[in-house]
């Protein structure tokens, strides 16, 4: 395998990648993975992965597993990347994508951050974890663990999506809710990790996890035959899917597969929209949200680890961050299930509310190739839907 | 393509396939789609799937859309079929293995049907459709149908999975609930059809849902490499997968791809259990259960139009049919999650806690090839599991 060290982005400080490592000893950052990139160059061929498996696994030169037998799988597939011709007739869009992250094990894009953490957790010899959550990631982590025979204590704000705390509890997790945001989860699990020593897998404070959601970028691009998009927008709370994706991009760009990037764009809700705020100002990082609150509970982040990251790829990319309303989300996501048959959650609701945006107000082309990048299946969000009904007897007609 | 017919399996009239055509008009036996076998032999080969999409329309010889502009498709996986090594061992099993068929779109099996029905539908120029349902079947047509432009009519006893509703609503069909069984819903359809002029939708009423099931068949045996597993185990309520598997094996051997079958297991609940009563009797047709009931919903079915096919396929590949407890379906779904990650639905966890039965019995022997077919993600069995949590205030800590 090609993985060579770990490597702080802010202070260059460089880390043994056979230890369990969480953020920077110096200064605190995440830490990224680093790879030979110049011997995959050699190496790697993109013809080769016709003889692969159809999961993320296929990228396995760009992943830090280093012995194949520690790979923990719940059957990944290579999601689907749908062409929204009714819809995006309707918007006005010619090329207009959904890349449809509800098909993950556990109906989340969360799965792909849980099977390359939890396989690495597996190697490195990590017994087990404490991880804050706002539901879907405690989740994939919690079935990821059963599988890896891993102990797993999640804690989630008591607002997350039901159906994430029973698959928490279902797969033998100690769950803990608190009466707050994902930030108050937070604090509770840095108290624990030092009272017990266990992993910190909160966002970005293990370094594997984004390794997994990078494998987005390679899909979309291998989907596109190894060519580029001009824009993907993603929905961005902790934004680890979109420095994912940008990593990927300068992966692929350093091994010689692509020599253009797609515009990136980081979607928020207007209701805690951190980094919108600090983009529109030209910062380099953002200010924690106050009163953050909104129906995409997912992407509800006041404040995000990696948000200097996320600023990066949408600064280095051309691309852009835009919030969109409460309203906007969930009239999208009725538009989409209506027109397309796809029933996606709020926050891959969100990408479509400013697609729609960015095409009004030009920054998006009619004729550009446009991925909405949905994150889960709406399966998991039950209440954003109110379903009409007649109620009938045995003995009833209908009348249509 | 190679479809050329459509054949009555009871009475062995035929129909033009280029024609909406239901039951037969003779005999009232559901048809069965045929196609030119002997030219599929001369020119099917396993090794051209390589090049083919990674979805079930890769079986395209063996389906009967003509022209694939009309394939509607809302982005169908090859379903992993995964080897549950801890929870196997825990039972005895040396190599038991789930298909999970919970990561298609909409989260069940219930989409391969839909997927192949609708394109079908929008082939022969169909408009709209009424569909009596346990809740998924009719989720999985109303989403398919949003994309296709087919008006979707749907009736679903009240107690119905409530996601299901929503899944219905939201992709704009018209939904009707009602205060009985999905035996009720049907004859509400029934009156329907007639007073519309709708097609009819109904299990096994229109002859191309079970063509998209069969691909489930298909699969499994390519994912063996092109080999037979000895058992495969099926929670069946209309049966259309087990009828599906079974065709698709028989058309795999026509076809020169197989030359052995696996036995099938039909499974049953306790307190539905129809084809299981009928095979202990040496029955070619099963009876009405009087006041059917399981927390297993999908399979309660009181009566199959099918039950001939099923307990055919069972009778003719060596298989039995054996029912199982509500307890021990509740029990092993906890046990799948707990030691596999999976959170699976109760009909799928009900071909675990029969094939734990079998292997105890001897009917199933240690060393066999078992296949569970998991129906769908527990994602849409919300309340199946009680979560046991402790509730924090963002100033606690947690004690381990």
């Amino acid at each position: 395998m090609y993985i060579t060290h770990l490597e702080c982005p802010k202070c260059g400080s460089v880390f043994n990648h056979s230890e369990v490592v969480q953020l920077c000893k110096k200064c605190s950052a995440p830490l990224l993975a680093r790879y030979d990139l110049k011997k995959i160059k050699k190496r790697f061929c993109t013809k080769k992965l016709k003889y692969r498996s159809y999961n993320l696994w296929r990228y396995k030169e760009f992943l830090p597993i280093e012995n194949e037998k520690n790979i923990v799988s719940l059957g990944e597939v290579v999601t689907p990347l749908l062409k929204l011709k009714n819809f995006g007739k309707r918007l006005g869009f010619k090329r207009l994508y959904l890349k449809d992250e509800g098909l993950n094990p556990g109906g989340s894009f969360k799965s792909r951050g849980a099977a390359v953490g939890i396989s690495k957790a597996k190697e490195l010899g990590v017994k087990g974890f404490v991880m804050p959550t706002n539901g879907n990631a405690g989740a994939a982590w919690a079935i990821y663990a059963a599988k890896a025979g891993i102990k797993a204590n999640i804690i989630m704000p008591k607002d997350a999506p039901l159906i994430t705390r029973n698959e928490c509890a279902a797969s033998g997790a100690k769950l803990y809710l608190v009466n707050g945001l994902i930030s108050d989860a937070g604090k509770i699990a840095a108290k624990a990790v030092k009272k017990y020593a266990l992993m910190d897998a909160s966002t970005l404070k293990e370094p594997y996890r984004i390794e997994g959601k990078k494998t987005m970028g390679f899909e979309i691009i291998e989907q596109f035959g190894w060519k580029v998009p001009d824009v993907i927008l993603y929905p961005t709370g902790g934004g680890v899917g979109l420095i994912g994706i940008y990593k990927s991009l300068l992966e692929l760009r350093e091994t010689g597969v692509i020599d253009t990037f797609p515009r990136l764009v980081a979607v928020q809700a207007q209701n805690c929209a951190p980094i919108v705020k600090a983009y529109e100002n030209g910062e380099k990082e953002s200010v924690f949200w106050e009163n953050a609150k909104t129906v995409a509970f997912g992407i509800t982040v006041p404040k995000a680890l990696g948000d200097f990251l996320v600023l990066e790829a949408v600064y280095k990319t051309n691309g852009t961050a835009v919030s969109v309303s409460d309203e906007a989300i969930l009239e999208y996501q009725a538009l989409l299930a209506k027109n397309e048959g796809l029933f996606i959650c709020p926050e891959g609701a969100a990408t479509a509310a400013a697609a729609h945006k960015l095409l009004k107000e030009g920054w998006i082309k009619e004729y550009e190739k446009v991925v909405l990048l949905n994150t889960g299946s709406g399966l998991k969000y039950p209440d954003t839907i109110q379903a009409n009904f007649s109620l009938l007897s045995p003995d009833d007609e209908i009348n249509l």
